[in-house]
């Protein structure tokens, strides 16, 4: 993901970005085993995402771990120390969004379970459930190649998300009020809409840590047009 | 917070760890404000927390900038350096807790612009937000005397709020049933509790923090038995 002069420096940022890398693809599949977990009623394959859940916690812990080796051994100052730190930042996004997998895992046993997934409008989430995951896959890849112009575009396209989910709650609300009876398996696929929305979020965090670590610009909190001015 | 021989180092670390437990105290301020505009549909003083979230985040950037700096400065190892990492982390924490904060107020004053306040258990929220802000408060109180047993019955106690919330959640379904015309309200509601429930993961997460700083082990996905015995 970036260059040094140190070629011992440059084999350690590899191995950690590889590392990242890695952990971002098994994220990526969580959510989408768990979101077809949830649509096919397949109570078996969520059990699969929840069982996979440690291998993402542990990918967590050796990465945060070697990151602070790294920083204590080779002290990196200006765009190292901020490669570093965005990171850092970036393995704490996806372990979240893993966590959001789980959830959405755990609600799609419970549906499966009940079997009230028929009379769900689950078929919705599947399409929203695949934008949040392609748009983290597509925000990992942006950081590899450090791309300020695609993580801008990122953090557009999560507002398309948010707007999804505002739209289902919307939904949702009048399904559940046409059949009080699936109130309760209703609350279920809200989480569900909540924790794609995270996933959402997740990948345009990324995205702000791209231009981070490129430009030295904490955007997290700046409009998206001040972002597009700065980058482009 | 920490002991050190440079006192120059000292003044810096002390000057960020300051400005941290401001940080806490305005986010703590903040979700009290939330939940009483909540619980008395004060639309006004919803509005006011909304205003005041733009200090937390300049708050968070300000902090950032100035561990990086110093990491890049001081190039810290060991202990020092994970309390810098760990207050890097401690400040994404307050920072989301006060996002929190934000949805707790956006559905306080829907809620209060609605007028179905008075038709809503809203009440039953005002202990569980008090119980999450205070268990927030504990956690930097923790954070700045490192102390780790208070940690680890802070973690315990993040349990606690959890059961709340998935009573409350059964409370609101049947309530739902009862009278479909506040389905959607009670989503707002929902939301609330969920923001309530994340505020106590904070507060947990920085419990973590202090461990990792004072006994350099990452407990984040141990089970509590095991950091107990750990830390005892």
């Amino acid at each position: 993901m970036d260059k040094h002069i140190s070629s011992q420096f440059d084999a350690e940022l590899n191995s950690i970005s590889t590392r990242v890398l890695e952990m971002g693809g098994i994220v990526e599949r969580q959510i989408q085993w768990a979101v077809q977990a949830l649509v096919e009623e397949d109570g078996a394959l969520a059990k699969q995402v929840l069982d996979a859940e440690r291998a993402i916690n542990e990918l967590e812990l050796g990465i945060d771990a070697d990151l602070s080796t790294t920083i204590a051994r080779r002290q990196p100052t200006a765009r190292d120390l901020r490669f570093l730190i965005g990171i850092s930042k970036t393995v704490s996004n996806l372990e979240r969004a893993g966590d959001e997998a789980a959830r959405i895992a755990r609600m799609a046993a419970s549906i499966a379970e009940s079997g009230h997934g028929r009379r769900l409008p689950v078929a919705e989430l599947r399409l929203a459930g695949e934008l949040a995951a392609t748009l983290l896959r597509r925000a990992l890849d942006a950081l590899a190649r450090l791309d300020v112009e695609e993580a801008v575009t990122i953090m557009r396209e999560d507002d398309r998300i948010d707007v999804e989910f505002n739209g289902f709650v919307r939904k949702l609300v009048t399904f559940m009020m046409e059949d009080p009876r699936t109130i309760s398996p209703s609350l279920d696929l809200l989480f569900v809409a909540k924790a794609i929305e995270r996933i959402g979020d997740h990948a345009k965090n990324v995205g702000e840590i791209i231009i981070y670590i490129v430009k030295g610009l904490d955007v997290r909190h700046a409009p998206i047009e001040q972002v597009e001015s700065v980058v482009r």
